[in-house]
């Protein structure tokens, strides 16, 4: 069955504060880090699955994030997906 | 001062464990979402900074990266790093 490689992008939705990357932002500061004006902290999720088809991979990845990954009320995510070659992973 | 968009991706060194991701993994196929062989999460850190060029840029997000973002003893990193147009900013 075809495999693919899946990167889903969680982030906080813009209107929602992110004390985290807030706290980031001013410890590099104090570092001596200059000139950092945003910087928010999201997650980075990396998967592999197999799918007969790419929409169905899409299909799943989809559901994964929704019901997952994700929380809708104050997250937003975005998705890549790559075919992996066959002949790679015979 | 241009300014510049980052992306950081942090994720485990391979050999390290990532039990949130295994959870997730196996809540998955308790859900009915097949075919999911791996599955690693992650921290995706959004930036913008200012800087006086492109080099500049760039160190001042790696030194971020390998002192605040992340820990080098389980974790790796990487950067995309793009100029956001000058006139977008005035």
């Amino acid at each position: 069955m075809p495999k693919f490689h899946a990167r889903v992008l969680v982030s906080f939705r813009p209107s929602v504060l992110d004390p985290a990357g807030e706290a980031t932002r001013s410890a590099a500061a104090r570092l001596g880090i200059d000139g950092i004006e945003k910087l928010r902290i999201g997650k980075a999720v990396e998967l592999q699955l197999d799918a007969p088809n790419e929409l169905e991979a899409r299909r799943r990845v989809e559901m994964l994030s929704d019901r997952l990954l994700a929380n809708p009320v104050i997250e937003d995510w975005n998705m890549d997906l790559t075919p992996l070659s066959s002949s790679d992973n015979p």
